[in-house]
């Protein structure tokens, strides 16, 4: 058997080292001198870099590109940015390399959090949590009048993906009508999707329009203020994509016009949005900073997520999160 | 054919009041002159009600006793604890008077409320919302680590009736563990569920406990300071069924002594809670007014539901939300 060599710069507590090397042996492991201080950020190149057969983590594209050996790249994000250019995409498919992400350890999170937002909207809950109005008062008969069910909605996704198709099986027994957009459509997704390309088509009858778009050179700026005139007055926009993907003045006129009942975003364009952001004073605009894949234990579970990938990877079974 | 005669004191619109009187023709419908305000208060006597063969709403319970003619009571709510005690069980009894409730118009609306509320925390939302943390800090680090998943989380009911049935409908594709307790099991529950003396036995091993008790005589103070002490620590207790049914200090206590990570409350004792109340001062502690069953459409819902119902009296068909 051939000893292979695994360049991972997770940051990862002894106890989670521990357990990658001990799944990984009898093959080699290289801790990089200094890991990634986040899953977000560029980690430092490391020499050793060149021995890898394969890398876990975050390395820089070009290092993946020069490397002599390497073979298969598993990213420690579902996110890929970096990595989604055409030079890249075109480079890696003549080294012959495997590409995978790690969509599967975020995704059960990520749907949690759309549906967390979609139901805080039907229920009302920011409202409701600031209000104590007396049962049968004006103020608690408009909540309650205001308040809604999933039931009979339809539900618009751009992007679909490993989240889209999580959350469309919790949604499943809402009796909401879940549609959904993707590069390239399969016909085995669980929902109704179509081509991106159809995403005018969609927005006019949607009530809530979730955004799980990538950031690449096709999605920056997508929601602007044609899509969001598109959309039907009193429709709610979520975003637990990418902030770039979203004209944000756009989204504010939209706000503050009437056009949306409301805004629910995890992403923004910059991160976090800068206390004095015009978004930030809108009472119909709700943020969370990037804290929708997060989980307990998240980092075990990717290392658990990494390990049964390089379990299929040497039985030459299909790798989870395919991407190139 | 009978020409029946049904009493109806909700307060409708008069759209609602004709869609009423069309679905119940030929039959007569009787409006009092004065409906109730609230379908949580009491509507005065009418003389009228004493013509009635069936009633709509929230007569009063000695006036229902009283009535010569009345066979059928469906109330506007779910909640009946004016209708719950012994006297006019047996009275009614004696009577032959069938006894239904609208629980299947708030069941829905309230399940959604619920899963909100274990969303909410699930995600940290309220956290999220007011937190700007960047990427990869200390306080985004802890708030990413702190948020979970409903996956493997036990969660116990108490209080199995229409909601639980669709809150573990909605649950279903989670994957939690989630049991009830009811007064008489019946097995057709489709979840585990236990005779209400075994609550002690589920507590510590629950996530998240959900209170959907009615009020009674003997659901009062249920949740006291011993029952709390049998939670997990950092369980999570919700309250969508009615305020009476926890004693409020034991609460504050587990919400301060850290035995209980928090607290998420449709219904308090008194209602609306006192913006004085210590409850009402504690970070830990969500509560949105009694708008848990409140939908748009509610009123039109509620007739429709009626007339459903209507509609299997005249055909002897069973009931829904048959109660007595």
């Amino acid at each position: 058997m051939q000893i292979l060599k695994i360049f991972a710069d997770p940051a990862l507590s002894p106890e989670l080292k521990t357990l990658l090397a001990d799944g990984l042996a009898p093959h080699e492991v290289i801790f990089p001198a200094r890991p990634a201080g986040s899953v977000l950020e560029k980690a430092e190149s490391d020499p050793r870099f060149a021995e890898a057969d394969i890398a876990f983590g975050q390395p820089d594209p070009a290092d993946v590109l020069t490397s002599p050996r390497l073979r298969w790249l598993h990213i420690s994000t579902a996110g890929y940015t970096r990595y989604d250019t055409p030079e890249f995409r075109s480079a890696a498919a003549e080294k012959g390399l495997v590409f995978t992400n790690s969509s599967g350890v975020y995704a059960d999170a990520c749907a949690h959090h759309a549906l967390g937002f979609l139901l805080a909207h039907a229920r009302r809950l920011p409202d409701g949590f600031s209000s104590a109005a007396p049962n049968g008062s004006a103020e608690w008969n408009a909540l309650r009048a205001r308040s809604t069910t999933l039931a009979g909605k339809n539900i618009f996704i751009a992007g679909y993906g490993g989240i889209a198709k999580r959350l469309g099986e919790l949604l499943a027994p809402f009796g909401a009508h879940v549609t959904a957009t993707r590069r390239n459509p399969r016909g085995d997704e669980g929902m109704a999707v179509f081509p991106a390309g159809e995403t005018d088509d969609a927005l006019p009858a949607a009530d809530h329009i979730i955004d799980i778009l990538p950031d690449n050179a096709e999605t920056r700026l997508f929601f602007d203020a044609r899509r969001f005139s598109l959309m039907k007055p009193g429709a709610v926009f979520h975003n637990i994509g990418r902030g770039t993907t979203v004209d944000q003045q756009a989204l504010h006129a939209a706000l503050t016009s009437g056009r949306l009942d409301s805004a629910w975003l995890d992403v923004t364009d910059p991160e976090p949005l800068p206390g004095d952001h015009p978004l930030r004073s809108l009472a119909n605009c709700f943020i969370t900073p990037h804290t929708a894949g997060g989980h307990a234990d998240e980092a075990r579970t990717l290392v658990l997520h990494f390990l049964e990938n390089f379990r299929r990877h040497v039985s030459s079974q299909p790798l989870l999160g395919r991407v190139m």
